[in-house]
């Protein structure tokens, strides 16, 4: 008897969804009935992303888990009507494409590439950088994709900060937890990578007395979650010097409106949501490890803390 | 009873070498007596760069070694007064900038930033790279910076090939030599890498038909030597689409010249020579750890086979 797993996604999704699942079923050795459409009551599974129309959980009587497509859940954690285990993404690819845009975005802002990139006096100006192990870099968040960030930075030579909401050891980085590890965490950060989850606790962490804290010129990447930032706070920062520049693929509006003042800082760089992409077929086999763990009988993987929020 | 080195340098490097090769001296234990003058005939090492007045070496009969500061011989060792061995620069912190160099501009191409760092019309346009694992790398040369720079672009993730005169195998690299192995070398190559000494073999190696010989759209990194490229078919193959990009820190002439077409080029990144600089306090111990083992009777590192010409 094949399990009944509802694709509750944006239609869009669908024609690549559907062949990267279905092959990925094939490989866990899950049998798998997927659809678009079942009646409410005979669903076992939702693969869902939370621009789905499904926003009314209580008549999936049936649903052992929901099985989200993105790594984020802060638009569906709050849900009341989701009563079922809810397992964010964690996808292997997802996780490597942000670390190469994390290090390559702390690499550019190492080596100084802006100044060569766009040179319109073409002049021959020789700016040698500090080697890495001169550079200390900071990240926020130590969750699946803060910690695979900070290792690659290490790894290149940068001497990395951890800070974590609660206390964690992690070979080769140096660690702090808690409010009163922020300050440690941020004095030393010449870039500060954030990768917190949205949660209340973190909304705005990046405001005007913590970017008080890091040392002046220090250079700021984004790519965790908008809503971290107090843009205005960055902005007056940025505008006293105090930042340097700061990298951002996050916003509190996406796309980030035409007017918006990022667009036009010049010491603003816009990437449009690129560092954290899913890619549809390792996404897939974590979705079919989930539902052949339902089905065993085993412990989903992921599963969100609701109390934190992720 | 101290050994005499002469520092025949650029007089300008005075003032950073002669405290950091003093206190060199002291870490390695050797009893040296460092002037910028000396009778010829009195020299026990010639401590050296090739923009030296120094360029008769036949009065320094006694001169156990000339090693230079710089990682180039190809100014130096054409120099048939020169009959001394003559040691290279292997700088570790040299090699580190190197790596950091490379680094930064293979993830910068893989990455796609330029479109987000000059984006004139400020539009919110997604372009999500490939992952690292899908963008094969090659390094031309895989000395002491080739190997190292092709294994730090391998740590990242990228399949990377390496290419050198004389076959090596090198653990995590794809590996092939001679002329016939730069076919094979060039022809997978989405992003390049010129780390080659220029020798008469190696002067003019990318030109109009290895070019051909790269994928379409490929991206050339060279931090190596200016006169590895021919520059008039570079531009052509930038033009005509068949190379993607040229990021360039070596030139025929440096400063580059005002009026050279690679400053103006739409497809061009020039950076001022910055890539590989010789910290002199890491620099300084290779020349103590020479002069150490000169006079310990051990062979010299680093010395340069005159019949290659590195």
């Amino acid at each position: 008897m094949p399990v009944n797993a509802l694709f509750a996604a944006h239609p869009s999704r669908w024609a690549i969804y559907q062949p990267a699942l279905t092959a990925a079923f094939a490989r866990a050795g899950v049998d798998v009935d997927l659809r678009q459409d079942f009646a409410p009551e005979a669903v076992d599974y939702i693969i869902y992303a939370p621009n789905s129309d499904l926003q009314d959980f209580r008549p999936y009587t049936r649903a052992k888990a929901v099985l989200n497509l993105w790594a984020g859940v802060e638009k569906i954690v709050g849900n009341t009507t989701l009563t079922q285990p809810l397992a964010r993404m964690v996808d292997a690819g997802m996780t490597d494409g942000m670390v190469e845009w994390v290090l390559g975005h702390v690499m550019r802002h190492h080596l100084g590439m802006d100044q060569d990139i766009v040179n319109p006096t073409h002049r021959w100006q020789p700016h040698v950088p500090p080697l890495a192990r001169d550079r200390p870099v900071t990240v926020l968040g130590l969750g699946e994709l803060g910690t695979a960030a900070a290792r690659a930075i290490a790894q290149v030579g940068f001497p990395v900060t951890g800070w974590s909401r609660s206390p964690k050891s992690i070979p080769g980085l140096t660690t702090h937890a808690g409010p009163e590890g922020l300050t440690q965490a941020l004095k030393s950060a010449q870039i500060l990578v954030l990768l917190l989850p949205d949660t209340p606790a973190t909304t705005g962490i990046l405001k005007a007395d913590t970017l008080a804290m890091l040392p002046r010129g220090a250079m700021i990447l984004n790519p965790g979650r908008g809503p971290l930032i107090d843009d205005d706070a960055l902005i007056a920062a940025l505008d006293s010097g105090q930042i340097g520049h700061a990298t951002l693929d996050v916003f509190r509006t996406e796309p980030l409106p035409a007017d918006h003042p990022f667009w036009r800082h010049p010491k603003v760089t816009v990437t449009p949501h690129i560092a954290s992409e899913t890619r549809p077929g390792s996404a897939s086999d974590t979705i079919a490890e989930n539902i052949r763990r339902g089905e065993a009988g085993e412990p989903f993987l992921y599963l969100v803390d609701r109390s934190r929020g992720y």
